[in-house]
C-alpha cells in the first residue's frame, strides 16, 4: 500500500509531492510490479485531499510510464522498472565518472588567463575601440521600434533582405561589382561561412588552399572531413601548376592581400587563375576579400569576382571592419549555384541575429559603414606611421628594413642580426612583446634566409610605441 | 607612347585617372609587352602634373602586376597580359552566362509569396507576438552602455561566459540538472548546433534518428554527408531493437515531447535507452528538449541527461520560447567530451552575436525569461482551450476526438468521417485552413487507419477560431 509522509513535504504542491512519493516507492521496490494502486477516490479520502489532486499525480505517473491504467480495472505499477533501476545504479560510481572529473579539472586549468602583453604582434584581429556604441545603440532601438513584422519571423537561409540589399549596393558602389541582392547570403563568421560552402559544393569536392595561409581554413576543412591540398605560393600568389597537380576543383585564395606575406596577386596570375577555373564547369574559386578595406596609399584591388561572376564565390566579413565580436560575414554566390543552394538549404535558417541584421542594414544604408571604415583606416594609418617613423628614427634604423607596408594591417620587419631566432623571440616575450617570424608560416623563396618578423599592428596602443621601440633597440643592439 | 585624354576624366582623382588610362592601353594592346614607359619625371612634365601623382599611378600599376620596374633602368609593361586578356574575353558571352540567367529567373519566381491563410495548422513555429520589445530594448542598451571590454572581443567557441552561467543556473533550478557552466556551449540555431555535434563526434559516426521525427535533422545529416538510419517508434518512442540493428553510436531523441506524435517517452524506455548507451564508450544520446517548457497541467519531464550526464548531450533552443527569429540554441556537453571539443574547436569562435548573448544573459539572470515562459504558457493555454472548447461545443463535437493535448504546442484531432482524405484537405485549403495528417509522417500502429489531423495551434489568432470551427463544421458535416 502507498505510504505518504506529509512531514517530508517542503514547498512542492500537493499533487507533485504525492507523485514524487509514489515514484520513489516504485523505484526502490516498495511497490512491486503490476501491484494495483488504490482508486483515485479511495486514495483521496485516505489522504484527505481532493480527487483532482490524486488524478493529477496519477496522470503524471502514467505519462512518465511509472504506472499504467486498464479501463474499468484501475491503476497498476509498470513491469521491470525496479530491476532496470537496480542495474542502472551499479554504473553510477563507475570509473568513467571519475575519469571525466579528472579531465574536467585539467581543462578548467587550461582556461586560466595569459600574462598581459605590451604588444602582441601575432594578433591579427582588429581594434574595436572605435566601435560606434552610441550610434549602434540608437539604430538598434530604431530597429526594435520599427514594428517590422519580419523582426519576429524565422529568417530564410539567405538572411534578411534589407541587409542583403545594403551589401549588394555597397559592393556595387565601392568594389565595382555587379551583384544582385539575391546572390548575397548572410553567414555567421568564417567557420559557418566556410562550412556552408563545403555543404553547398559537396563534401566530396577537393579543395586547394594557399600554403602558407590562414590555418583556420585548413581546420574547417579537416573538421568537415573534406579532402584538400596545400599549394605553395610564389612571389605572385598561389602557383597554377601546383593547383593543377592536386586535381582540386575548388581553390581558396586571398588575392587582395595574402596572409601572412602581404602579397597582392598581380593581374597576370589573376587572369591565369580565371582561365583555369573556366576550363571545367565543376571548378570554383572562393575569393577571400577579408582585408581589402584597409589598403593604404592605393586604390582598392579589383576583385577576381568581377572577372567572371559565374565562377567565383566572393566572401567577406564585418569582423575585421566593425569588431571581432561581430559574427557577421557574407558570400556572393554565382547565379549558377543559386538553384543548388536553394535546393539544399531552403529548409534551414540564417543563424545570424535578425535584430542585428536589420541594424547593420540601417548602418550601411545610412552611409555610416563607409564613414566608419574611413575613420578606422585613419586610426590604423596613424599607428602604423608612428611605429614605422619611431623605428626609422631609432638607434636600430640602419639594422631594420620595413616591407609590404601598404596593404592590410601588418607589415614585415627585416632585421639584420646574427642572434639566434629563438633566443631573440624569447627575450622579447620576457619583456612583453610577442612576435612571430614569416619563416614560421613558410620559407618564402627570396626571403627565406632572412630574419623577417611579421608585425600585426592593429591592436597596438599608440602610447606604448616608445617603450616597444626601446625594447627593440636593446634586444637588437646588445 | 602613353596617351592620356583628360577630357574623359570624370570625378576620378588625377593619379587614378592616369592609372586607369595606362591600364586600358596595356589591356587593349596599345602598349606592347616589355615596352618601356616614360620616367616619372618626363611623364609628369609632359602631362603637367606633379611627380608624386605619376609615382602613385605607377606604384599601383606595379602592385597590380601591369608593369614592372628594373632599378636604374625604368618601368616596363608586363609580358603576356594582352594575350591572356584576349583569350579571356572570348568566354565572356558564353552559354554558361545565359544558362545562369535563366536559372536565376526561375528561382526568383519561386520566391513569390504564398496565399494568406486563416489558419496554418502545419506551422509548428511559435508565436512571437508577445515578444517583450521594450524590456529587450532596455536590456540591450544596458549591455551596450556597460563598457564590458569583452563586448568587443572575439568570443570563444563556447560562447559568452555570462550567458553560459545564466543557462547553467536556469537548468539547475528549473530542470533539476547538475550542470556546470563550463559544459554549456552557445550555438546558433538547430543547423549550426547539429553540424557542430557532427563535427565533434566525427563525420564517421553513425546516427540513429526517430521515424517519424523532425525532417530537419535528417537534412542536416545528409548535407554533412554523415551516415544515419531512421528507426521506427512505437507507442513509447524510439524502439531499442531498431537502434541495435542499425549499429548506430549516436541516437537523437526528443523524449519529453515527440514530434509529431506528442509521445512522452515512459520511464522504462528511458532507462532502457540509458542502459544501451552505457554499454559502449563511443555511444552517446543527443536529447532534444525543444518543447519541454510548454507542458500543460503537469510537471516538466525529468531530462534523460540527469540519468547519466556522461552519456547525454542535452540540446535546447530559445527560438521556441522567445521568437523564431532568435537564432540562439545551446548544448550541454558531457565532461568526457569537453577535452575533445576544446581540441577540435578551440580556434573557432561562437557565431552568435556577442551583444545578444550578453543581453540574453541579463534577461535570464533577472528572472525575466521565466516570467516570459509563464506568460507564453498562459497565452498558448488560452488559445488551446478556446479552440478545444469551441470544437467540443460545436455541431461536430460527436464526430471528433482530441488526443495528446497536454504536452507541447500541438494536439491530434481524430475525425470520424468517410470522406476521402485528400478531398477534405483540399476543401479546407480552399477556405484558408492548412492541415496535415499524422499519417503523412508515419503510419502509427494504433492510429494508422484513422483520420487523425495534426493541429499546431501556436500561430493561431484567437479571434479567427469561430470562423475556423464554422469551416470545420461545414466540411465535416456536408
Amino acid at each position: 500500500m502507498i505510504k505518504i509522509d506529509f512531514s517530508k513535504r517542503q514547498n512542492q504542491s500537493l499533487w507533485e509531492f504525492i507523485y514524487t512519493s509514489i515514484k520513489e516507492q516504485i523505484l526502490n521496490g516498495t511497490l512491486s510490479e503490476n501491484e494495483k494502486l488504490p482508486s483515485k477516490r479511495v486514495l483521496a479520502s485516505h489522504l484527505n485531499v481532493s480527487v483532482i489532486t490524486i488524478q493529477n499525480a496519477y496522470e503524471n505517473l502514467i505519462s512518465d510510464g511509472y504506472i499504467y491504467s486498464i479501463e474499468k480495472k484501475g491503476f497498476f505499477v509498470t513491469e521491470g522498472i525496479f530491476d532496470l533501476q537496480k542495474s542502472f545504479q551499479k554504473n553510477e560510481n563507475s570509473l568513467q565518472t571519475k575519469k571525466a572529473k579528472k579531465q574536467k579539472d585539467k581543462i578548467l586549468k587550461s582556461f586560466s588567463k595569459e600574462k598581459k602583453l605590451i604588444a602582441d604582434f601575432t594578433d591579427n584581429s582588429t581594434s574595436a575601440k572605435k566601435f560606434p556604441f552610441t550610434l549602434w545603440s540608437h539604430l538598434i532601438r530604431q530597429t526594435l521600434n520599427s514594428s517590422n513584422e519580419n523582426l519576429l519571423k524565422r529568417p530564410s537561409v539567405f538572411g534578411v533582405e534589407e541587409l542583403r540589399k545594403a551589401i549588394a549596393h555597397h559592393l556595387n558602389t565601392f568594389r565595382n561589382m555587379e551583384v544582385d541582392f539575391n546572390q548575397v547570403v548572410i553567414t555567421a563568421g568564417t567557420e559557418h561561412l566556410f562550412s556552408t560552402i563545403i555543404q553547398l559544393l559537396g563534401t566530396k569536392s577537393k579543395f586547394a588552399i594557399e600554403n602558407p595561409g590562414y590555418d583556420k581554413i585548413e581546420k574547417i576543412l579537416q573538421i568537415n572531413n573534406t579532402r584538400f591540398s596545400k599549394v605553395d605560393i610564389d612571389d605572385f600568389g598561389i602557383k597554377l601548376d601546383g593547383i593543377k597537380k592536386t586535381k582540386a576543383q575548388i581553390v581558396h585564395v586571398s588575392p587582395s592581400h595574402h596572409f601572412p606575406t602581404g602579397i597582392i596577386m598581380p593581374i597576370k596570375r589573376r587572369i591565369e587563375l580565371i582561365k583555369w577555373v573556366e576550363e571545367n564547369e565543376n571548378r570554383f574559386i572562393v575569393e577571400d576579400d577579408f582585408d581589402s578595406e584597409f589598403r593604404f596609399n592605393a586604390k582598392p584591388i579589383q576583385p577576381l569576382q568581377t572577372f567572371n561572376p559565374q565562377k567565383v564565390i566572393y566572401i567577406n566579413t564585418f569582423s575585421k571592419t566593425l569588431s571581432p565580436s561581430f559574427r557577421i560575414s557574407y558570400m556572393v554566390l554565382p547565379n549558377s549555384l543559386l538553384e543548388e543552394f536553394n535546393k539544399k538549404m531552403n529548409d534551414f535558417s540564417c543563424p545570424v541575429s535578425v535584430f542585428e541584421q536589420h541594424t547593420l542594414a540601417r548602418f550601411i544604408a545610412e552611409g555610416q559603414y563607409e564613414k566608419h571604415i574611413a575613420k578606422m583606416k585613419n586610426y590604423y594609418r596613424t599607428i602604423r606611421n608612428n611605429l614605422i617613423t619611431q623605428i626609422q628614427t631609432s638607434k636600430i634604423s640602419s639594422k631594420v628594413k620595413i616591407l609590404e607596408e601598404n596593404a592590410g594591417l601588418h607589415f614585415l620587419l627585416k632585421i639584420d642580426t646574427k642572434k639566434p631566432k629563438d633566443k631573440f623571440q624569447n627575450a622579447l616575450l620576457q619583456k612583453g612583446i610577442k612576435i612571430s617570424y614569416l619563416k614560421d608560416f613558410y620559407p618564402l623563396s627570396n626571403l627565406q634566409n632572412d630574419f623577417v618578423c611579421l608585425i600585426n599592428y592593429s591592436t597596438l596602443e599608440k602610447n606604448s610605441i616608445p617603450t616597444i621601440v626601446k625594447i627593440l633597440e636593446r634586444e637588437i643592439n646588445f
